[in-house]
């Protein structure tokens, strides 16, 4: 192969990945709302070179956060494995805080549902039905509080984000402070007291149930 | 007076009214880093006038959100003022989780710091004190769990910044639950187990204390 071709791949494969980091950059600063053509500017790339690597933008998120959420689809998995459902779901929930406290693009992908980004919406619903399991089971348990709902999950993420410290390490040490201090309010407890009515937050459709 | 005074006196209210309006809108959605060219001109003022009104952002802050800071005094002042240390604590979380639910522009002047904001750091210096006094009452009470510590507010404000319904009453109705989640957590349970290490976040200052 010629050395101008060989050189030209490696151009693209550095393009790629310059975008990609860009991209997770600019998403976790400004959210999601960022236009294409702002995403090219700071890459310094055309806009050309940009939509032939990722025609739309529904496509640089699902490859731009692959990893967190294949990270994602494995704490569910393993949480659904455990014999014990509330260690399970404690696990869970520690270790998405600390997930989405290391990535606020992820968060902000993970919460906007995006119709067009099939894979990405596909694993999200397919972790969500999963937690709908898990947090029956420990409803069913006794251990879970059974006005939990899954909304309550959105609530948690939603409320993860807004910690921010002054470095990435202050960061995650609140986000696990905060893990902790919602699990112990899921957790039943003699004194436990009603909780006001459920906040409807988007995720309706998988719904946990002590039925 | 002549008519044409009178005129441009009430131009200047105008004026005043509307960088308010227009800051607490861009703080809000933004945070307090917009340049104050950015205010004047989404104010549609020119520099002169808004620095006339307001000639620092400090200034600028303390006045946008002085009803809130007024009404969070009157939250910590009536929950330090309730004979039951763990019932003025929980009122106090919930309506400080409200009012914040309100108006994120105020979560961001209270979370920042402004050295230069002498009324406003003051205020807020004297609100946090209060509490430190008053958690340290529910501790000794045996309400309040003992390794409760101030920057465990900031955290619960932080999270309660992160919570966005799509609509201003979804948005309160989650932070409502999401109060009684946390106040659910603080409360000494028989099933209480220990937290991380507390995170730092800035509020070092009043620490509550068992002693």
């Amino acid at each position: 192969m010629p050395d101008v071709l060989l050189h030209l791949r490696s151009d693209a494969r550095d393009n790629r990945d310059r975008i990609l980091e860009v991209a997770r950059e600019v998403f976790a600063a400004d959210g999601l709302d960022v236009p294409m053509r702002e995403i090219a500017r700071r890459a310094e790339v055309g806009p050309a070179t940009l939509y032939r690597h990722f025609p739309t933008k529904e496509n640089l998120v699902t490859v731009a956060f692959q990893q967190q959420m294949r990270a994602c689809t494995t704490i569910v998995d393993e949480g659904l494995a455990d014999p014990d459902p509330w260690r399970g779901f404690r696990t869970v929930i520690e270790r998405v805080c600390e997930l989405h406290a290391l990535d606020r693009g992820f968060t902000a992908a993970f919460i906007s549902a995006f119709p067009k980004a099939i894979d990405f919406a596909g694993a999200r619903e397919d972790q969500l039905a999963k937690l709908a399991t898990l947090s029956s089971r420990a409803i069913r348990a006794g251990t879970l509080r059974p006005d939990f709902v899954m909304d309550d999950l959105y609530l948690l993420i939603m409320a993860n984000s807004g910690i921010r410290g002054t470095t990435p390490a202050a960061t995650l040490a609140a986000a696990r402070r905060f893990a902790a201090l919602m699990i112990q309010s899921f957790r039943v407890q003699p004194l436990t007291v009603p909780l006001p009515p459920a906040a409807r937050l988007g995720l309706t459709r998988h719904q946990s149930s002590s039925r």
